[in-house]
């Protein structure tokens, strides 16, 4: 870790919104997630969010039809861990409440906050709040209130009991979830117990049939404590969220504040030690870059049953659904920094494939697996097919992930209990999906009636990203399974394959057929996208962008307008399909005609940018990318943050700016493209068992082999041996 | 009329479930709908159908997006006018009720029904009702019950008041809508008046702000009488159902039942004398054309303020929505048997320019309009756009009937107040709607990212029908506008038209693009058709029939497969844009992969089979079209008869078995094909102020200008002089 600031506090954020700051402040650890919000207010609290814990509801359709999923799946918000009532001598409470300070650590994950807080007759006290979750027992959280006298020192009441409404005389109360996302009436909390230094209360969701305990604990005083405040006191909560058998071990008097921050320090100090990102010659980016990729960090599930929401664990947005986000623009991060984190999230999708099997029977394909689209537990909720169901490319990402996890790792123990059979399940969807047709005298496989990434197109043929990502899983099952069929036909046969099977993809993904545009000599998004006019830009007035808030899809959908990188997105993921002259050609056609309306988009184009070599170009997005949440660009990262977006800001760093591919070989190469504003920039990478420190300035490349063995390298398209370390004139 | 059988009666039906008795014997002029339910249980008893009284509810959307329809709107079902309470001399219900006999007088529209009913006890008396609306004065509808003894002759109480719920203190209650019809909440009922003799109560809707009056009246009885029944006695009750100021001048005590009847049986006779079809050796098929006519009709709103629902006033179904049914299935039994009626309907439409001309714009067009494609009032109702809104061939439809009527009547004035406006504003939307592009070095018309009469594919380029209707379209309002611009300057000047304009859409017809098989030589029914998949039939067993039902709609839209006639619909409208040998090839093909799973689907082939000369081929499907309803074909008659199919089974005579087209120069045409299981048929058209008995029969074709100066008229592509009466030989 060098020796660069690496605090982010009120002052590096440019919007003070509480719905910002709890959401950029929030603490997690992929297990559960707790927003920045006021402990006094509960202003903007969305509560505990706890990965994987969601309730169903009914999905209402307008129209329905056959085969339509039918329950929403929506994160639960749990009652908060910081909530706490404060009361003056006369039994009136501190109500109001100002945040004067907040800094997070990102190099320890220590949470600091001082408020100043007030009763109704303007008495006030400081209270500064210090805050950790635990890296290692994933179930604990500890926050410690120290109280201050300011302008009252009389007797000051302390209460952290939690306050359950009572409706009926069961016990029973119902939690409504926050705006913004979908109210689940369903859920019932209840005290278990609660004695002078403890309380646990049990919260179960009726529909979804989930439970999860929470136990709060007093380290000192009581629960509710009443004190002098005199020259001021502290007090300390440990609380413990279980979930099923998470953590059951671990009493809450075997962890401690302390304990819950050493866990935290050490494991900053691996991921930091890992995954180093640094920039020189701009702080304000350098944190940034820390920041996305402490709170990547932190949003990912960890333990091969959850993955990634689409605002990870700091918000309620998008009701904690799961997208293809993980594997395009997360997964990368990881696979390339921690192995075993990418692993994990890959087994996720392995969990899921029972889902995904009945929804590809659900669309008529007997044999192969179809991954939701958006889902939590794994199983479709998207209510919007258009746009969701229709994007079938989201087997291919899973299968283009699981191909790169690969070739990183080497990691067979995963291929054959996991990873193989993804890749023969989804190859299996595209050869019955697809079919062939007769063009130009030649037999060819094509794709129909699908949404590629760009969802400002729907349901076209021969979607140009989708076909390839098709191509590519195809010929990933064959490869994999050849290798798999001679070193362990076992698992082989478990999955009823065979060689003549994947001799069967192969020779559909050799036959698949790109659109290509005859005039402009480039990639077609599709079949139709040529024939459609282009959006009239120049009388759309800057405010109805987002277009899909202002215009009717079917408007939208009729003409040459892009969402999101699309063909750029397929150019990006298979440099090696396209020649230099027609990716710049492609590059420049489809700019033209992207609004960006997607948070997924500008982080693409820069990274291809920046390999093109139009360094000023791409670093123009990579700053929209890198501070987008910092910033509240969208506006609504109150929502919580764009976690895709975050690790696009990663993507454009090193697979941009330093150029990182893999090539066809298998060899890991560095192209750099320097920004002009930064002095040098160091990243750190695993790869293949070895880590490697690589730092790039305005006269040279310098990779030192941290550990592992010595490796071929190719910098700037020159093969090396790095034994130690290679210094290369840029 | 002829001296056939025309009376419907219970053996005429396939089944008795009381659902599709109450539908199939409806009573209905247009204005108002009473179904033919049980008067005891009030079993399936829908209600009193108001035609365009309806309810708003808001849309439940999975997924909102822009511009999706805010509401539904639902017709709303009124309290009975057929209930009645009877009780026993000890003040119990007759409860049970048997039905022993429903006629249907098609001559004169008088029903009578004859119920067993009986008290717990067992006892038994036998009450006959006879029924009859007003074909006049449209608000009225008379009841007559005569009750006689079978086991039982004690004293009757005979109760015809209304019982309302009484909900909350101020007597406002509510009615819900019965199943299979969206449940509309917020109507009230309230009494306004009650006294011996008659009893007023008034239904107002919450959210559409409507109010109807119903007043009941018996003519010589108590409302609530008690009789002993010895011999028996009978008892007569009108009815005023008033909507605004419809019939607002005639009291009730100034009608009558016996007036009521005799206003029946003038409509009917003239409605016979103006279209009779008779079909000579087939009782079953003449018996079930007469009652199809009969009901199509009933159903037609004829105010010019509202129009046809898909189920008339038989059902809700569908909610009581009109759709593009009305003008392609219904309106040419108008145009060719009762012009003012047809001009009616054609007003509605222009009533609802208002809803049209915002509807584009909500879709980007700024200039036209874009009328709904189900509504009530006029106002897109539809939930799912990818087989609504982007149906834009509702705009089509409607211009090609405008065309057609006016072709048939030569109603000028129809044209300049209502009709050219039409044609103007839907030309207007096709011209900002459409683009241009270049097609093998011509530059050509397209329509992009639609969805043509074929339901079961969506959201194409250039659906072949839709292009079709598009350009007849332009071109109608290129030749009206024209004229009118001669005739009438001022009515062209108000619609800030010009003749360039006009030119400008002439430019764009000609140079539309149709899309073609090659390899078939047939039209291709889209650009992407012929690329797709032929549905796998042979997989498909006969319960997975309709498809829609039981396939995801991407699983359908990925194959070739049509649930109804959609190229082949343009064929049958356009004849002159298709050679004999391309229709016999474009049939054989579109045949195979039609599953009709649409009840507007058989009526087409067979019109167009009976065309190309198959006639029996066209018969077999005549006989599933034509008796429909009464044999239930589609399993849900219940929920309301299916209106366009009725319709169908006219076109199939006249348009079919008759040959009867009008040519390029605007004389009709016959060309006859006689079933060979009919001796002979005989159909009355009118046409351009003549109206016309033909009949045709093995030997010859015989043609009578009952009224009307001489007209050229074509039979068998030869053209005749018809002063009196043409007889040629087939």
């Amino acid at each position: 870790m060098h020796n660069r600031k690496l605090i982010l506090s009120l002052k590096d954020i440019n919007s003070n919104k509480k719905g910002n700051i709890a959401a950029i402040f929030s603490l997690s650890n992929g297990y559960m997630g707790i927003q920045a919000s006021d402990p006094i207010t509960g202003a903007n609290d969305v509560g505990t969010l706890v990965n994987g814990f969601f309730e169903y509801s009914p999905i209402t359709y307008g129209e329905p039809a056959a085969f339509y999923p039918k329950n929403n799946q929506t994160i639960v918000s749990l009652p908060s861990l910081r909530k706490i009532r404060l009361l003056d001598e006369n039994n009136h409470s501190f109500n109001f409440s100002e945040l004067k300070n907040i800094s997070l650590d990102l190099s320890n994950g220590q949470l600091t906050e001082v408020y100043e807080v007030s009763n109704q007759g303007g008495e006030k006290i400081e209270m500064t709040v210090a805050s950790a979750i635990d890296q290692k027992k994933l179930a604990f959280y500890g926050i410690k209130f120290s109280f201050k006298p300011i302008s009252y020192q009389g007797k000051l009441v302390v209460d952290k009991h939690y306050k359950i409404e009572r409706k009926n005389n069961d016990g029973v109360g119902e939690v409504e979830d926050p705006r913004k996302t979908r109210l689940v009436k369903s859920i019932s909390k209840h005290i278990i117990s609660s004695d002078d230094f403890r309380e646990v209360i049990k919260i179960e969701t009726k529909e979804s049939q989930q439970s999860v305990t929470i136990e709060g604990y007093s380290t000192s005083e009581k629960m509710l404590t009443k004190r002098a405040l005199k020259t001021g006191f502290d007090i300390t909560y440990i609380y413990k969220v279980s979930e099923g058998v998470k953590n059951k071990g671990v009493s809450i008097e075997q962890n401690s504040f302390d304990k819950i921050k050493e866990h935290s320090h050490k494991f900053w100090e691996d991921v930091w030690n890992q995954s180093e990102v640094t920039v020189s010659g701009n702080d304000e980016i350098n944190l940034a870059l820390h920041f996305n990729i402490f709170q990547l960090n932190q949003a990912t599930g960890r333990d091969g049953k959850t993955n990634i929401a689409a605002k990870g664990l700091t918000g309620s947005g998008y009701e904690g659904h799961t997208f293809w986000d993980t594997e395009m623009y997360m997964l990368p991060y990881f696979i390339y920094t921690n192995p075993e984190f990418a692993r994990n999230l890959l087994i996720y999708r392995y969990h899921t494939l029972t889902f995904a099997r009945k929804r590809a029977k659900e669309l008529g394909i007997k044999h192969g697996a179809l991954f939701a689209w958006r889902s939590i537990n794994g199983e479709e909720t998207s209510a919007y097919y258009p746009a969701s169901t229709a994007a079938y490319h989201i087997n291919g990402d899973i299968a283009y992930a699981i191909g790169k996890y690969y070739e990183a790792t080497d990691d067979d123990d995963f291929m054959e209990k996991y990873g193989f059979e993804i890749l023969l399940e989804t190859a299996r969807f595209w050869r019955e999906f697809g079919s062939w047709t007769e063009k130009g005298g030649k037999k060819q496989f094509e794709f129909l009636t699908v949404t590629g990434p760009d969802e400002y197109t729907a349901m076209v043929d021969n979607n140009y990203f989708t076909n390839r990502m098709a191509e590519n899983n195809l010929k990933l099952a064959y490869t994999v399974g050849l290798r798999l069929a001679k070193s362990n036909q076992k698992v082989f046969d478990r999955l009823n394959s065979s060689e003549s099977e994947l001799r069967e993809f192969h020779h559909i993904a050799d036959n698949i057929y790109f659109p290509m545009n005859a005039q402009y000599q480039i990639n077609a998004q599709d079949d139709s996208f040529f024939s459609k006019p282009v959006w009239p830009f120049n009388k759309t007035p800057k405010t109805k962008y987002p277009l899909l808030l202002h215009y009717h899809p079917l408007n939208i959908y009729r003409y040459q307008v892009n969402k999101q990188a699309d063909t750029i997105l397929a150019d990006f993921l298979f440099p090696e399909t396209i020649t230099d002259s027609q990716l710049r050609r492609e590059f420049e056609y489809y700019e033209t005609i992207t609004t960006h309306d997607s948070s997924l988009s500008r982080s693409i184009f820069s990274a291809v940018a920046a390999r093109m070599g139009k360094v000023n170009h791409a670093y123009r997005y990579f700053t929209d990318t890198v501070r987008l949440d910092l910033t509240d660009l969208q506006g609504n990262t109150e929502d919580g943050l764009h976690l895709a977006n975050l690790g696009g800001s990663w993507l454009d760093v090193v697979q941009g700016f330093a150029g990182m591919q893999v090539s066809s070989q298998g060899l890991l190469k560095i192209i750099p493209h320097l920004p002009a504003e930064w002095d040098s920039f160091q990243i750190r990478l695993a790869f293949k068992k070895r880590l490697l420190d690589i730092v790039i300035d305005k006269s040279q490349t310098q990779i030192v082999l941290l550990s592992g063995d010595p490796m071929e390298i190719v910098i700037n398209q020159s093969q090396q041996t790095l034994t130690k370390i290679i210094k290369i004139n840029n």
